[in-house]
């Protein structure tokens, strides 16, 4: 059992290709014993954005805070913003970007632990 | 893909022997195609708490908003406030309990489907 403060993990910039502005951290992970999912933070800067990609795996989403929008292939969903929830199923093409020129957009990005 | 608000997820009172004004909502789940594991969002009234209880699953916490305690055998852990993360493994006796005389203790609890 552990809590976590999230100011006190390491904070990465992401080096992956098509990620804009965007910083890494792992508050929760199998180096705590989680046996199967993690939980990942991403803070989106403003003009900040994911990669637009896929992958084999699927992802739940929480909005910590800030507002931005998950684009799909249609680019038809709705805005999102604190609060909210969201899931990516394996293989459907995702971004996040953040949609505030002030505030940078904060998520939680839970992933099965192979793909933290 | 989906987007979710949490006020238009249905909440259910704890009947759970040992839950004390909890309420439920399930965001995120196998219903929306989640391959391996769910968000849960436990709501925690002034006075009230999960049941002190083990299970032979994680879940993997966040806290949304109000301020509590993740009690473990010993009664040691620090309180946890919005905005922190928490970790419970497979077998570690715990309880979450709201803190506070006036706002809820909103929490994110992770599990695999199985345990939804």
């Amino acid at each position: 059992m552990k809590t976590i403060r999230l100011n006190e993990i390491e904070k990465i910039k992401m080096a992956m290709a098509g990620a804009e502005r965007v910083y890494k951290q792992v508050p929760v992970s199998k180096k705590d014993g989680a046996p199967s999912f993690c939980f990942r933070v991403f803070t989106i800067e403003p003009g900040g954005h994911t990669p637009y990609h896929t992958h084999g795996f699927e992802h739940l989403n929480y909005v910590i805070s800030g507002q931005g929008v998950l684009v799909d292939e249609h680019e038809t969903m709705p805005p999102i913003a604190a609060g909210d929830f969201a899931i990516v199923l394996p293989g459907e093409r995702h971004q996040f970007r953040n949609s505030s020129e002030n505030s940078p957009f904060v998520i939680i990005c839970a992933v099965p632990n192979e793909y933290e």
